[in-house]
């Protein structure tokens, strides 16, 4: 059994007007990953394989349950299994707890109060602060980012189908950049990487997502406290909502040398 | 409190080169929707509201809970709450059975055999037959969905963030438009809405979705009968896996006078 790769190889007919011919093409692998805590499944994810160790961890970090490499001592892949390396085993420090009933509720779940958009954000202030920093970058910086992260991204070149999450330093600079069939995946593996490198909280960065922004994308990225998010597609009503209420800049339709700034305008310089 | 709009108006900082200007923007809509079987919460999922019920029913199908509209015959808003347009209780008919553990293991989940993309392939044959038929479009007709779909997408238009899911009769005309930001979403409320109009099995139609062609797109496709799915969007291995092992019509990258065909060529007539 050899790791899984992130790209397969198939015959597809190509249709151009009226002519079709076969051709080898490309297509981003989609495969379930099941993360465990010791012996116990906790959850399965559909991913492109990739960083899974990476996956697991900020997965388990979004979630609230580790929050520094050292709460991570052991991650592997399950290796009395057929399907290793689509399994990965993570062992919890000693003096990080586990409540898996809290895993199960997440951030918002049945209450007194129901569910809306305002019950979501003030769940997430039990767990964050807003973000008050002096960070700014030029709005030059950000139009830059866009075909950085394209050009470090072999793989959706290639297949068309990948997202992709890149962390950038307030120089510009690709910290890090991870790809995946899910955006909320790829968001996950660069905060693992992060956590992993003993990198967080990631102060003066900025994270771009090749998709459109929603909550979720900007509830992990608050945890990992990243004060400014873009995205190449538009953003929903609930990512403006979070990101105005914990202090985030958000910058959306970011094409070319064009962007709407939503939240936080004072972190970009005109 | 009035029904929960799908775009919501906000300020937007454009910038355009170096000139920022203020400008109102429409954004899509993104708040959460608890869906109950009678008293009990059985999934909390982040939607753009609109639909609401179809969305209900197509994800209740889809999990395999419900099968044609007689099995529910009472849905609504709860109304003793104050977010009562994000709760849809759904009463199911006395013979229809509901079983949570099933609900919660979904399709796959840890066995002995491990999770891989198999394993997911094969969960599903225990729910599904492959779709046989002499169904068959010409490409032409493929060409014209895309421009159709956009031409009755009024929200996305507007907001460049919402996912569209349509569905076409073999004469290509437009049967259900459905929005949402979860594309997973506006498939469940295109199935949806064909379960309670009791028009399924959705024989002899082609599903359109304005993304990536994943598996989850597939396997409720595949549970609709619908033999012919396009994306505008590139395919995931898995999406191709399945379509060829249950004889369904995968078409990807359709923009233009141009597709790949995946798998299941013959009903796509060049």
């Amino acid at each position: 059994m050899t790791r899984r790769k992130s790209t397969a190889q198939i015959h597809a007919l190509k249709i151009d007007e009226k002519r079709a011919s076969t051709r080898k093409d490309l297509v981003a692998v989609e495969e379930p990953l099941e993360i465990r805590i010791g012996d116990e499944s906790i959850a399965v994810t559909m991913r492109t394989p990739g960083n899974d160790f990476e996956l697991a961890a900020g997965f388990l970090f979004s979630e609230g349950v580790i929050h520094r490499p050292a709460d991570v001592p052991h991650i592997s892949y399950c290796n009395a299994d057929p399907q290793e390396y689509n399994i990965v085993t993570i062992q919890l420090a000693r003096d990080v707890g586990f409540d898996r009933k809290r895993l199960e509720r997440h951030f918002f779940s049945t209450s007194a109060c129901g569910v809306c958009g305002k019950a979501a954000l003030e769940t997430i202030r039990v767990h964050a602060q807003p973000i008050r920093d002096d960070f700014a970058v030029e709005v030059d910086l950000l139009f830059s980012l866009d075909e950085k992260l394209r050009k470090a991204q072999p793989v959706f070149e290639r297949t068309g189908a990948l997202h992709a999450a890149g962390l950038f330093d307030e120089r510009g600079k690709l910290v890090f950049l991870r790809e995946d069939v899910g955006r909320h995946n790829a968001v996950d593996k660069v905060v693992g990487a992060a956590l992993l490198a003993g990198k967080l909280p990631l102060a003066r960065h900025v994270l771009l997502v090749s998709g459109r922004s929603s909550f979720e994308i900007m509830q992990k990225a608050l945890l990992a406290r990243i004060p400014v998010v873009a995205s190449v597609g538009g953003p929903s009503s609930l990512a403006v909502d979070l990101a105005t209420e914990f202090g985030m800049t958000l910058v959306s339709f970011l094409r070319g040398r064009r962007c709407n700034v939503y939240a936080g305008k004072q972190r970009v310089r005109t």
